[in-house]
């Protein structure tokens, strides 16, 4: 029997869901990423220099020889209890908070979390707010599940969310963080009204002088879901991050994460304790912050030096990301494939707003372009920029 | 500012779709199956004896020492193109069938492709059919979605499904495969009514004597989507699977994944890639099927030795499951409570039925337990059913 030729689409059976995304716009820049003779300001990738590659090899050796019933095996649905026993150290240290009980999950990255609180939270039609711009894969993570997205100022239009994603530390796309003094104003606004504060941190210890103000979670355990990632600090390479949030929240989020990925891989766990155990991550970071410190002043200096007047752009003082907007009369969508003809990539930065915004703007990660590829690539884009400029 | 008391309840914003999933059954039995003292033959673990211990620890070492831009790096959301091409070679050389260009994707085990279907595919109130009983993981992917579950048998009520869920090889619970003979007529009704076949693999590889009947998705791409996992064969400590179906599908549920955990870890991809090409993962299949081959036998044996007159229970030919029906008058929800008492443990029938069902009946895996309890394990099991039935 030969099928009928429609029968060889499918897409007119997809979700109503679906419908609400976009056309994969981080999967085509993981794709653009894997060009070999760009200079890609576009994914924010850490630099594998920053990778472990002395200790973790005699880590994984050993677990795989010693450890096999639990490195191998499946873990709980909320991460082995030694990790998170581990996690909660950490988090006391850094944060000034240890997780009570049942507060803690371990999850596949920073993203992992987000799926799960948008299934968990959020029926069709709920209002959440975000910053605008925001983090692409939150935006898209709250669109799968239909949710009525609001770009900030959130005072603007007294709206009641019932979830707010912010990145308080060098944020995503900007660079920018949260001041201090706004912080304890946040939580209790979120108190007062009642919703939920998504704080993602996935920056947070990438601080350039090592220093962060307190995390909204530390602030107010009551009302705050941190997520945090080991993608940016440890390696994206096993997928691991954590959700920090209220008993009943982490509960709801656990059940979802036994229908999404089951658990997070047992072995990455067991890698990240005994590295992290061991004092390695700490020393990682501190050269981490070292290296993305130096490429953000080359950006900025590289910049200063190529983009034609008019342009501005963020001064990070951690994190992976510059902000850029260029003149009025420039749409950084439209100039991507110049770019790409000249060897430059970036993300433009409408799909960083839930509605409209970010025309003139783009977002540069600087994280992982090599010291001396900076100058060029700023010196390729400010060419790009000022034909386009010239075009308009 | 002191919050409510209400504020410290968040229950009450849980979205609806997650009033439809049950309490946590899998997360329960992984919880329980933690315990040292009990004879567990609930959770489907692999036995530890399995993995590859062997080989591993020094393709880690390799790899951290030599890949780490890749193999710690983010991969591509639909999986490292090397590790496709060896997963397209295996799936020729096992079911006779490349996949071609975008048909193939890597996903984090099995249950990751449940959730991605479930999303991309299931508007709340789709009719979806399983077979009845069927995988509890599976079930609950498709009630977070809020499909309308059906169970089979699914001639009987003449419904147009948009998905029928089916594990043809060594099912889950229930250990018994879809005959050869029927293979071809199930994919001409899913053809000529145009629904979606998702095929779960899991056990497919685990047959006793090393072979199975061609898979529903070598018969007919363009209506299958094939799932499976390495949790049983490889090891479940990286979170490993992979999807094969057409290419608009795969498409959609690679935008999913972007959304859910962006990609799976590449670590595990790469170490997978390498323990496959150089033959260890062939080798190490035909030490599990005799290891679970024997444990299968030694099962049944037991159950014939022990269980009370009026017991029945499959014979799998493959797999980790013996499916037992005790006699009318046993609830084996009920009797879960004296069985944890007697130190030995199972998976009440129950929660595997879409609907109503399998009140006397429940699932034994017998694939971690030691050769040397299964016998003692299925004596606590009689002595608990026996008393069962005296009240009954």
């Amino acid at each position: 029997m030969t099928a009928a030729p429609e029968l060889r689409d499918w897409t007119a059976s997809f979700a109503r869901r679906t419908r609400a995304l976009g056309g994969g716009e981080i999967t085509a820049i993981l794709a653009l990423a894997g060009a070999t003779d760009v200079i890609t300001f576009s994914g924010g990738f850490p630099d594998p220099a920053t990778f472990p590659r002395d200790v973790l090899g005699e880590i994984a050796g050993r677990l795989v020889a010693q450890d096999v019933a639990v490195a191998l095996q499946y873990s709980q649905t909320e991460g082995l209890p030694s990790l998170r026993d581990y996690l909660a150290g950490r988090l006391e240290v850094l944060q000034g908070r240890r997780p009570a009980a049942g507060e803690l999950m371990v999850t596949s990255g920073g993203i992992d979390c987000m799926e799960l609180v948008a299934k968990s939270l959020v029926d069709p039609g709920d209002p959440v707010v975000v910053e605008a711009p925001s983090y692409l894969g939150a935006i898209m993570a709250f669109r799968g599940y239909e949710a009525d997205l609001h770009g900030v100022p959130m005072d603007d239009d007294g709206l009641r969310p019932k979830v707010l994603y912010t990145i308080p530390d060098h944020q995503n796309p900007t660079g920018l963080s949260l001041a201090h003094e706004r912080r304890p104003a946040l939580v209790e606004l979120a108190r007062r009204y009642r919703f939920l504060i998504l704080e993602d941190v996935a920056y947070r210890e990438l601080g350039f002088d090592g220093t962060a103000p307190p995390s909204l979670w530390s602030l107010a355990p009551d009302v705050v879901i941190q997520t945090g990632t080991f993608s940016k600090t440890f390696f994206p390479g096993v997928r691991l991050g954590w959700a920090a949030a209220p008993p009943e929240v982490i509960a709801q989020l656990v059940t979802a994460k036994q229908n999404s990925d089951q658990c997070s891989g047992a072995l990455g766990q067991r890698m990240l304790e005994e590295y992290g155990r061991g004092g390695h991550l700490d020393r990682q970071l501190v050269a981490s912050r070292a290296l993305y410190a130096r490429r953000a002043e080359l950006m900025g200096k590289a910049l200063a030096e190529h983009m034609p007047d008019g342009t501005g752009w963020t001064t990070p003082r951690g994190g992976f990301f510059t902000w850029v907007t260029a003149p009025d009369g420039i749409d950084a969508v439209a100039l991507s494939p110049t770019a790409s003809a000249r060897k430059v990539a970036y993300v433009p930065g409408r799909p960083f707003y839930p509605g409209d915004g970010g025309v003139s703007q783009l977002r540069l990660a600087y994280s992982r372009v090599e010291d001396d590829l900076i100058n060029e690539g700023a010196r390729r884009l400010g060419d790009v920029f000022r034909a386009g400029l010239e075009k308009a």
